[in-house]
């Protein structure tokens, strides 16, 4: 999906579905200037599917590696141990036989993208440590909301990642992109630096992009609730019975669809298509405005949305089986 | 130093030094029917010098280990630079050049001691990250008395610490020295241990001793106040300064001495002695008569302390050149 943070009316930034960011200008700076600076995000290997939420960080990724950021993703292998009760040899299988390449069919360069595993980078340990000391716990609770134990060392462990490129590379800003749940690891980190008398580190960026929602029409897709959100992979028939399930903006009768038009922005399948399955601007606004002038049914917007879907899960599954491959000669910091 | 866990009223011991322990029957049982067991304890290398608390968790480390441990000794690298700001690499440059050398001069045998360094083991940050997930911020607080992120995520690496033989080993018994300012991590670790489901470490003892009091009659020898305590190694000149210097229990005449004799429990040279420099029960014993008694003067007790101090600091620092060269040759584990 086409992103740009160059005040671009289009694609997924002007759509809404990017939605803002924390300093970008210095990002957008970087990219105009060509000065180094990285992008960094991490997988979770806790599950043996992942959704359309994980396509949206790696779409933005996407871009920024191809504006010349440094890649940095890292494998949360003991976070995924620790929070789910598998193996860290569990949790690093499920990343090398699924997540990885996961990643790589969505779009990640792996060859411009350095790859670590948390259990094997003790670097992060010691930024995380040094972090730990400057923080207080009211301020921990201020902008978590909670201070179990468990997020804690989770955040600095998180905190310790995303300064980790500048610790192995050099002082230079970087970009996290992040929904707004993650927000909290964005802000202590700033915090962290701005208060940081050596001036280590460059204060790091940001980029927002919502949730996918849910098709059953509740705030995000999640995971207990599998009717409410599309794996990926998921096959054919299952995500076409959601979809044909899904929370639509179409009215009750056809009489009153054709008179009044959908309610376009409370459904769930054209979000679908917004966010995910719709690449040319052009063609989103046809749909919006048929849709929207009772032109188009909903039962069709449906059937769209299916053929999208298949289409794109073909193609997925094709980059998939190909990146299963190719992930074998993948090298990983140590 | 003498020391026996199996009710022998001999050496520190006997003497209310080292004063009691938690589940120290099953360690006794370990080491009457050989079974196998561990001795775990750290080093902090931020200091230049260590002082006679340090030596006698060296003495208890070595007792259990003459009687079958295996000896775990972390170096607590990443605490040290965190919490002192100094980098991992000059952390590490201490431990090679002092403290590891210091321990063994104080009577740790390296070849049955197994040496790693924080920033190495990622193993004790896995264990961590799972402990933390099971304990609560009001248990925490409850234990530690207070829960500041710092303190929090050094509390879970020192679980791991205690816990990580188990892991890298087998199931199994272990002693944990600490004096009781560190009881903390035991009873955190022991709740831990207790509560798991799985059942995947034995409950650890733990050997409590006393703290070496302040020679100028505080509660313990602090680093903050140099003339409260007597380093390692230090010159003779400076401890005999401190040693002359120190509270006593010596009457305020000669006269009242000899008439009421000394108030020993309050003389800090003599539990010097009693702590550090005599070995033998009896010898002691008939200084405390004397000196109680009247017959012996703080005085001489002082100029008797500075002696053993003296060959205690010879010996020690014979000792230290040795293991400085042999260190050399020790191997991490990874």
């Amino acid at each position: 999906m086409y992103i740009s943070i160059f005040n671009d009316k289009r694609g997924l930034m002007g759509r809404g579905v990017v939605f803002g960011g924390r300093d970008l200008q210095i990002i957008a700076d970087c990219i105009k200037n060509k000065r180094k600076f990285y992008a960094l995000s991490g997988i979770m290997p806790s599950n043996d599917r992942i959704h359309f939420g994980n396509k949206m960080v790696v779409e933005n990724l996407r871009y920024f590696q191809d504006h010349g950021a440094i890649t940095y993703m890292l494998i949360a292998d003991i976070e995924a141990s620790a929070s789910r009760g598998i193996s860290i040899e569990e949790a690093r299988e499920r990343a090398m036989n699924f997540h990885i390449p996961a990643y790589i069919a969505l779009g990640l360069d792996p060859k411009k993208t350095k790859f670590y595993f948390q259990s094997e980078n003790t670097e992060v340990m010691k930024i995380a440590a040094a972090a730990s000391k400057k923080i207080t716990l009211n301020e921990f609770q201020a902008v978590y909301g909670t201070a179990d134990p468990g997020r804690i060392l989770s955040a600095f462990t998180q905190m310790g990642d995303i300064l980790y490129p500048q610790e192995a590379e050099e002082r230079m800003p970087g970009i996290i992109p992040v929904g707004p749940d993650q927000d909290p690891h964005v802000r202590l980190t700033r915090d962290y630096i701005r208060r940081s008398k050596e001036k280590k580190y460059f204060l790091v960026s940001a980029i927002y992009h919502k949730y996918t929602p849910a098709l059953n029409g509740g705030f995000k897709m999640s995971k207990s609730k599998p009717e409410s959100m599309i794996e990926l992979p998921e096959d054919k028939a299952s995500f076409s019975k959601k979809i044909m399930r899904a929370v639509t903006g179409g009215r009750d009768t056809l009489e009153l669809q054709r008179k009044l038009g959908a309610d376009v922005e409370k459904d769930m399948v054209f979000e679908l298509l917004k966010q995910h399955l719709i690449e040319d601007d052009k063609e989103l606004n046809a749909i919006y405005k048929d849709y929207k002038s009772g032109k188009m049914l909903s039962s069709e917007l449906k059937e769209l949305a299916i053929e999208k879907m298949s289409e794109f899960m073909d193609d997925f599954n094709r980059k998939l089986e190909a990146a299963r491959k190719a992930v074998k000669n993948l090298r990983f910091i140590h």
